[in-house]
């Protein structure tokens, strides 16, 4: 039991961390409209990833996986959509 | 079996997306230089949480998520690296 309250708090913390990791990028980002930097690629395929993981996570019944993957989708999503209005042609 | 199979179907091809996702980013910092726009908090943060998903997904047992987050490691840490590196101060 103890050794499962572990697992699940490292599981927490990691999702706590990737997810809340990408609210000061959003912040930025928003403000600045700064995104020469970002690779669109990456964003885009980040993004696509991220759904499958949450679809993973569902079927996985992790608690972590479900509320990490639902809160990056949305951050990435916010991130994708500025690199798409911001970008230079 | 077949429910099974299609769900690891799912975890590699997020597995997929979210890892190999970072490689254009990389290599588009690694040639450009241009960090200006990145959080040094978000990816800070990022890699920190990507480590500890990885001690989640070796207790787990999950191949997706310990093949996946090994690489992302490694992918957000030379990101990291060049931020910090390439950053005005």
């Amino acid at each position: 039991m103890a050794n499962i309250d572990f697992i699940e708090g490292i599981g927490l913390l990691a999702a706590a961390l990737t997810t809340y990791s990408f609210l000061p990028q959003v912040y930025k980002t928003w403000y600045t409209k700064d995104v020469s930097a970002f690779s669109l690629t990456t964003f885009t395929f980040f993004f696509i990833g991220i759904v499958c993981w949450l679809i993973y996570g569902i079927y996985k019944e992790s608690l972590s996986m479900i509320l990490a993957n639902a809160i990056t989708m949305v951050s990435s999503l916010i991130i994708l959509i500025l690199i798409l209005k911001y970008r230079k042609p």
